[in-house]
């Protein structure tokens, strides 16, 4: 199909689609004259994709390696993980100290060598945002997120497909960056429904 | 205490001090004559939270709101989490649709009034973003992902200080927002461990 049959069909303008081309986003058409290209199915499929990305709140360049992850699978299945999050962490900050972040995420099964410097890097990163503000996560808490967090991964993780590496790849990049969001509103509602038993016959 | 000492006792240079003045994210300190303020302890903290809140990734104008929150809490104990969560949470898009919300969030408790119409927005937004791009989350993750989230809930609201309303207002505004890159990062590492335990001994 051509560019404009595209646009039709999965609602972005053609400008858009343009600009995702020159970013790198969307593969080039295959060229049928100097001027002109067309598109197939997996452009469409790859459309769908990019724009699930950017409107979670991923950047354009993080989008292009999420969608590289994609692309180039990594060889081993337990590199796949690694793979996403790479694609989705800000590059590592020497500065922080990593101590507390491992005493914190050894409760998760963590040992050294068991997940990237980045990852945990960014646990680090949060728990000096929380220090910064004075804002203590009392420990009865913090056992709950650690004891939810280590049972929704061992749930994500059984839940790999193994039919094919593209499906794997796929269910755990797109899995790792889109759920957040889900994930982020459901604390909130079940925040709201559980102070609402709490606090509600105050009111 | 000058401008000039509030920076070195936070850290922050001068321009961003005034800049974060003219935003109204910090109040005037108490005019000492036409050209100079003085600053005390209260700016101090609030300058932690201010950066604490920026780094974490919220907006410039939630951030206002957040401060607002913190400023003039609720009447009602149980109205905190509403402000908390309205500080942070993008304006309704009133054309998604929440009966897959609803249907989702019943699983944590929910009924029609006990949550923000803007958080259940939310939810319904996310799920789109995972439709669009074609992601399925399997029934029994998404059992977990309910599951865990309203454990987590319950543990941070049974954690809420009662000894003042500030204290509870900090405790909601902050942990809501400051914890959840917290969230993100221990799932990524717990995802990490749990996967190298399923596939680590292919490598």
């Amino acid at each position: 199909m051509r560019i404009s049959e595209l646009s039709t069909q999965t609602g972005m303008t053609v400008p858009t689609i343009k600009y995702y081309l020159r970013e790198g986003l969307l593969p080039e058409g295959e060229r049928s004259s100097p001027t002109q290209a067309t598109y197939g199915d997996k452009h469409v499929e790859r459309l769908r994709v990019i724009r699930a990305l950017l409107d979670a709140g991923v950047s354009i360049a993080e989008t292009r390696r999420v969608l590289t992850a994609l692309d180039e699978p990594p060889e081993h299945s337990y590199d796949l993980l690694g793979t996403a999050h790479a694609a989705i962490t800000p590059p590592l900050d020497v500065a922080l100290d990593l101590n507390e972040a491992e005493r914190i995420v050894s409760a998760l099964g963590w040992k050294p060598g068991t997940c990237d410097l980045a990852v945990l890097n960014e646990v680090a990163r949060a728990v000096e945002g929380l220090e910064r503000a004075g804002f203590v996560v009392p420990d009865a808490v913090m056992r709950e997120y650690l004891a939810s967090m280590r049972r929704i991964a061992d749930a994500e993780i059984a839940g790999v497909p193994t039919e094919s590496p593209e499906a794997a790849v796929r269910y755990v990049v797109l899995g790792s960056v889109l759920v957040e969001p889900l994930l982020l509103a459901l604390r909130r509602v079940a925040q709201q429904v559980s102070s609402w038993e709490r606090f509600g016959s105050e009111g």
